[in-house]
C-alpha cells in the first residue's frame, strides 16, 4: 500500500458496509449482524399468538425500527456502489429488499404481514460476515472437501431420488389410498422420509408386504447413509493430508489457506476475496483502493 | 479403425440405440430420458385425484402418446438386435415391455391401469444411460470402493437381520398382541424400524420392560450405524490413494480408470463395457463395427 | 498329520457334529442351517393369528418334527463330547435345550407354548457354523477393529447412558406427567429415543421449553453420532493399512490372517480354531485328530 | 518425593476426597460412586407412582440416608479445602448443595421435593472420578480428536441453527397454523427434528408444498449427517496416526500421552492433573504434598 488516497464519502461509506479489515468496518458488521438476530427473535415471538396479544405494541414499534433501520441500509448499499442495478439484481440485494418491503406493503393491503418473515433469509448474510472473519480460518478445509465432493454426493442424491420415486411408487401399488398413500407424490415423499431415517411416522405401512418392503427400504437407507459420510470423510482426510505434507511449490492445491485474502469488496462489481495488495479487482479491473 | 465396413440400416439403428458414442446415439439417449421422465411426472399426476379428476383427457392422451412411442422403441430394439429374445428375456427388455402393456390391457380389462406405474422401473435405464457418459468420471471410485466393501457389508446386514429376528421375537414375548407386537414377522419389522433408526412410531413399546429391551435395541443399532459407513470410508479412501500413487505397472488394480471403454455394446449378445479399438465381442467373439 | 489312527464312532460323530472341515461336517451344518431357519419360519406363521387358524395342524405337525430332531442332536452332542457338563452347561447348551424343551412342557402346562419362540435364540449358533467359512475371510479386519475400539466404545455408551439420565431427569420436571414424561425411567427411554435419532414420537415433548430442551438434546445425538463412526472408520482404516504393509516378520500382528486356522473343536473341551496341524488342544492338552 | 512431612487431619482428608492414588482415596471414590447411583435409583424409583405408593416409608428413609450421606460428603469437602469458597461456588460445589438442599427444602415447603431429581446432576461427577482412572487411558485420542474438531464442529452447528431458522420460517408460511405449525419456534423446532433424522411425526407436513419442502430439508440432513462423522473420524485418524509414528522428540505434540499425571488436586485452588512429581501447583502456586 504504497501511497495513500484521498477518498470521497462514497467510497468511505463502501469501505465501511462492504469490507471487514477497518475497525468502522467490523463495527458496522456487528451492529448489522445484531440487528439481523433482532429481527428474527421480534419476527418469531410476533408469531407467537399468546405473546403478540399482549405485546402487541411494543413487538410493532420494534418491527418498524428495524424496517427503518433495514431501509436505510438498503439505500446506503445502493448510493456506495458504482453500479446499483448490479447490487439491486444479486441474491443478497433481492433478499434485503424483500426484508423491508412486506411491512411497507402492510400499510396499505393487509395480510401480507406474514411475509415479513421473509427477513430470515437476511440470517444468509451472516455467513457472508462470517466468512471473512473465523470461518475461513476454521473452516476452510471443510469447504474444500465438501467442494471437491460435490459431484460425487449430487450423483449419489440423484440415485437416491430414483430409488425413492420406484419404491414410492411401487409402495402406492402395494399398500393404496386406504392407508394413506394416496398418491404418487405423497409415496415417494414417506420413501424418502424413510431412506433418510427420519421416520414420522405420520404414514407407515400397513399391509405385510408393504412392511416387508419398508423394511427392504429402511436397510437400504441404513446402508447407503455410508456412503456421503465415506465420501466428505475420505476428502476431508486427504483435504488435511495434503496441506500438511504441502511443499512450498505445492501452494497452488490448496491456494485460499496459503495467500493472504482481505475482505474489502471490490466497489464496482461487489467481487470480493481479493489478494493482500491487490491493486486491481480480478473480476472486473476497476481500481481497488487500498490504503 | 483401419477399413471403414459398409452399415446396414439395422447396424445405423442399432448404434443409435444402443450406443451413445455417436451424435444420434446422445440425441436418442437424451430424447429417451426426457420421455421416460414425462412419463414419470404423467403417472404422478394421475394419482393424484383431483387433478386426474379435471385434466384426466389430457393426462390420457398423453399416456397414450408415451405409450405408443416406447411400444415403437421396443420394437425398434427387437428389429436391430442380431439375437431378438436375449433382449426380449434380459432384465431390461422385461421392463420395457411392462411400461407399455398395462396401457393396452386398460382397454380389455379395467383395473389393470394402475400397473403404468410400473413405468417408473424405466428409471433405472437412466442409470445405464448416465453411466456412460459423466457417471463413470464422477463416481468411479465411489463403485469401486462400494464393490470392495460388498462381501463385508451383506455379512454386516446378515448379522443385523439376526438381531432383528432374536430381539423380535423377545419383544413378541415380552410386549405381546395387546401393545401392537401382534405377530413375530410385524415384531421383527419394528425392530428393523428402530435398528435402523427411522422410527415410525406406529408401534412402540408400552410396558416398562419392553421399553428397556428397545433401550438396548436402540443403543445397538446407534452403535451399528457407525461400522457400514466407516467400511465404505475406509475402502473409499484407500480407492482414493491406491489410485494416486499408482504407477503405470499398477494400472492392473484400477483397470476402469486407466483404459479407455466405449458405450457401444455388442449387435450380438448386447455385452457393452468394450474396450476402445476392441474388434470383437469380449462375450461372444461377435465382429464389432469400428468405425 | 503322519499316521491316522482308527476312530471310535464317537470321535466320527464328533468331528460330523463340532467340525466343518470333512464333506460330512459341512453337510452336518447346512442341514442344521436349513432346520434352524425352517423352525423360525414356523414359529413366525404360528404367530400370525389367520395362518395359525388355518393351518394349525401341519405348523403343529412341522413343530414337533423340528423339535424332535433338535432333541436328537441335543443328545447326540452330549454322547460324543468327552466332558458333556461342559457341553450342557455352555451357552450352546443352554440355548439348544431351550429351544426343545417348551414344546414337551406344552402337553404338560398350557401356556408355555409361546417360549417356542425362543428357538430363535438358535440363530446365534449361524454365527458360529458361518464363522468357520466365508465369515472369517470376509470380515476378519472387520471383527479386529470392533474389537480395537471396544473399549472406547464402551466409556462412549457410557457417557450416552448418563447424558440421558440427566437429560431424562430434567425432561420429567419440565413436561411432568400431563405431556406423557410420566416418570424418570420413562422420560429417560425417551431421551436415549431421541439421542439415537430413533424418535417414534409415542412420547414428543409439549411446552415450549421441552421442545427447546428436546432441540439441545437433538443436537447433542447429531454430534455424537459422529464418534462412534469416527472410531470405527479409524481403526478400520488402521487394520487394513497395518495389514497391507505387513512385512513376513509381522506375522505377530495378524495372527489369524497369517496362520491357517482349521475348524475343529477339540473333544474334550470344546474349545475351537486349532492352528492347522496342531496335535494338542492348545487349551486343555486333549490329543486331538488329525487324520 | 524426597522428605515426607507430616500432614495433619485436614490435609489427609483432603487426599482422600480429592485425590484417588491412595488405597483410602480410591475407595472413598467408589463409595461415592454407589451412593451416587444408589440416589439416582432411589430418584427413579420414587417417580414411578404405583411403586412410590406401596414402598414410600422405604424409599423416603432411603432418600434420608443418601441426603445425611451428601452433607457430611459437603461438610467434610468445605473442612479440608484452604478456600472454602472456591468450592462452594465451583461448578461441583454447586451441584453438590442442590442435591442436598431440596430434601431438607420439602420438610418446610410443599412440592420442592421434585427437585431432588437434580441430584441426577452429581452424575456428571462420575466423569471426574474416571476421567482419573481409566478414563485418561481409554480415550485420550478420542478427547484429543473432539478438542481439535470442535471449532468446526461448533461453525457447523452454527450453520445447522441458520438453516433450521430459516426452513422453519418458510414451513411457517407454507403450513400454518391449522396443520400444527402454529409458530416460529414450533416450526424451527420441527425443522431440527427433521434434520437431524429423529422425525417424531408429533409435527408432519400436509400440504404438498410443504411435504416437498419437507422432502428437501431432509435430503439436506441426510448429506449434513455425513460432515461432523467425517470430520471426527478424519481428525481421530490423524490424532492415532501422529501418536504412532511419535518420535521421542514429538512428545509434545501430545503430552497427556507421554507425561504422567496424577490424580491429586491442589488443597488451595482445587486445580488437578498435576504432573508426577510436582512441586507446586502449576495454577496458584502453593505447595503440594507429595508422599
Amino acid at each position: 500500500m504504497p501511497t495513500p488516497k484521498k477518498q470521497d464519502w462514497r467510497d468511505r461509506l463502501h469501505e465501511i458496509i462492504y469490507e471487514a479489515d477497518t475497525p468502522e468496518g467490523k463495527l458496522f458488521d456487528v451492529i448489522l449482524l445484531i440487528a439481523i438476530i433482532a429481527s428474527i427473535i421480534l419476527v418469531m415471538l410476533e408469531s407467537i399468538k399468546h405473546i403478540d396479544q399482549r405485546w402487541h405494541s411494543v413487538l410493532d414499534a420494534g418491527e418498524w425500527i428495524i424496517t427503518i433501520l433495514f431501509s436505510l441500509e438498503y439505500i446506503a448499499r445502493i448510493i456506495c456502489v458504482r453500479k446499483p442495478m448490479k447490487y439491486v439484481t444479486s441474491f443478497y440485494g433481492v433478499i434485503d429488499l424483500l426484508s423491508t418491503i412486506p411491512k411497507y406493503l402492510s400499510l396499505i393491503i393487509a395480510g401480507t404481514h406474514a411475509l415479513v418473515a421473509l427477513r430470515a433469509l437476511r440470517l444468509l448474510r451472516v455467513f457472508r460476515i462470517l466468512k471473512l472473519a473465523r470461518f475461513l480460518g476454521a473452516s476452510n478445509y471443510l469447504i474444500n472437501a465438501l467442494k471437491a465432493s460435490r459431484a460425487k454426493i449430487l450423483v449419489f442424491l440423484f440415485a437416491v431420488m430414483i430409488l425413492a420415486v420406484i419404491f414410492g411408487t411401487i409402495m402406492y401399488l402395494v399398500e393404496g389410498e386406504e392407508n394413506g398413500f394416496s398418491n404418487i407424490p405423497k409415496s415417494v415423499y414417506w420413501c424418502i422420509v424413510t431412506l433418510t431415517t427420519v421416520g414420522f411416522g405420520d404414514i407407515a405401512p400397513v399391509t405385510p408386504l408393504g412392511q416387508f418392503i419398508a423394511t427392504i427400504i429402511m436397510i437400504l437407507g441404513y446402508g447407503i447413509i455410508a456412503v456421503p459420510t465415506g465420501i466428505v470423510a475420505s476428502e476431508y482426510t486427504s483435504q488435511t493430508n495434503s496441506s500438511k505434507g504441502q511443499k512450498p511449490n505445492d501452494a497452488a492445491l490448496n491456494p485460499m489457506s496459503s495467500v493472504q485474502l482481505n475482505s474489502q469488496s471490490c466497489p464496482n462489481c461487489l467481487a470480493d476475496n481479493h489478494k493482500d495488495g491487490a491493486e486491481y479487482c480480478y473480476n472486473c479491473g476497476y481500481k481497488l483502493s487500498n490504503d
